[in-house]
């Protein structure tokens, strides 16, 4: 937690702020070894990052004063991730990395080798999903919470979706053995396709190429996931 | 387990591979759901890949008849990774990554911000590195073994050691707030030097500067260590 991230339920009045969830408070006592007196770096919502006093600090709360809230969160990544659902414990580390890393557009995608009882999961209750884009925003000194849409069925985001998420984008298919190797350094609107564990099925990988999207690879090693999606995005911008 | 992995023990007699252990008799049957006469990808540790047809699969073991065992193994990062030790389940992940991603040459390092006691943890013991070290290798279809060493001591490494391992190698410090941004496609020989969480102290990294190496930095947000390490070789390499 390298920034307390404030929602407007947390924010009291002008200038002061109260965080009472047990989980940001033992962060507090057990990991920062807060004390009244520190100041510690504060942000809030989709908004700007600031400091804050530590007034006071219970086991039912703690009380910050807020002073400069004037600095711009990070720049975040020109890009739109479209991601095969993976299986949920992997869901949840990923949208911590790539929320760290700073995407702010996440579309979870059914395809055919995504397991249906993957979308039955907990982990993608709205609620769910939330705690790891703040336990990404929080590590990455992030305000701008990511949204995530859900696309249960690949025909119909290929279809009625897709098009006009390629309306200004370079769309890229990171696949395994597609002919260009993944590029370096853009800087211009993308959207990147990545499939799930076992790879989209060649039937899919010709509707998103058909559709404008240009495939590309990481090279000769299978990668999980979580460790090709950093990969991708550290690589391309 | 995109490869099987078989270790000299193994391997029964010219041309023939039985599996033992429950772990990989288990991923035969529930993931691979594999039958006689499957042919699978099959590797020999720090050796060549080849097919396996399985003869016969039980509770028990695994039998295998070997053939072509010719292919070279996909290449190697040209990256001597030193890595302050993380936390034992960070470390884990992290060495899987890694591993998956081709670093070959592995120093785990105490510094100042290294809590002591990880370095108790029994994920330390050869046996558990070499388990998770296998777990990278099988996902990238991979046989070459990383070596792992353990640094126990910062001004030890920094004095005894270091000098010997920047040299023929560019040395390249990633710590926040550096001045150079991290370079892209590199093919030289590297030393990659990362912090532990919170980072090295300041008198650290004018120590490792003063050796030799050079600072850069991923921007300026702020990663967990398996995100950052996975980030900065995608980048680097």
């Amino acid at each position: 937690m390298n920034l307390i991230l404030l929602a407007p339920d947390d924010i009291a009045h002008q200038g002061l702020a109260r965080v009472t969830d047990p989980r940001r408070l033992r962060h507090l006592r057990e990991v920062h070894r807060a004390a009244p007196g520190d100041r510690l770096t504060v942000g809030v919502v989709d908004g700007a990052i600031g400091r804050g006093e530590l007034l006071s600090l219970d086991a039912q709360a703690a009380t910050f004063a807020l002073e400069g809230l004037d600095q711009a969160p990070p720049p975040a990544l020109p890009v739109h991730l479209v991601l095969a659902l993976p299986r949920p414990r992997m869901l949840a580390r990923t949208l911590e990395h790539v929320t760290a890393l700073g995407v702010k557009r996440i579309t979870l995608l059914h395809t055919r080798r995504v397991e249906k009882s993957y979308w039955m999961s907990p982990e993608l209750e709205a609620e769910k999903i939330r705690q790891h884009l703040v336990l990404g925003l929080e590590q990455a000194r992030d305000t701008q919470l990511p949204e995530v849409t859900l696309a249960r069925g690949f025909r119909p985001f290929v279809e009625d979706t897709l098009p006009g998420l390629l309306e200004g984008r370079r769309g890229l298919l990171a696949h395994p053995g597609m002919p260009a190797t993944c590029p370096r350094g853009l800087d211009e609107p993308t959207l990147l396709l990545v499939g799930p564990e076992g790879g989209f099925i060649p039937w899919e990988v010709e509707r998103l190429l058909a559709a404008g999207c240009e495939g590309i690879h990481l090279g000769p090693r299978i990668l999980r996931v979580e460790t090709a999606v950093t990969a991708l995005l550290a690589r391309l911008f």
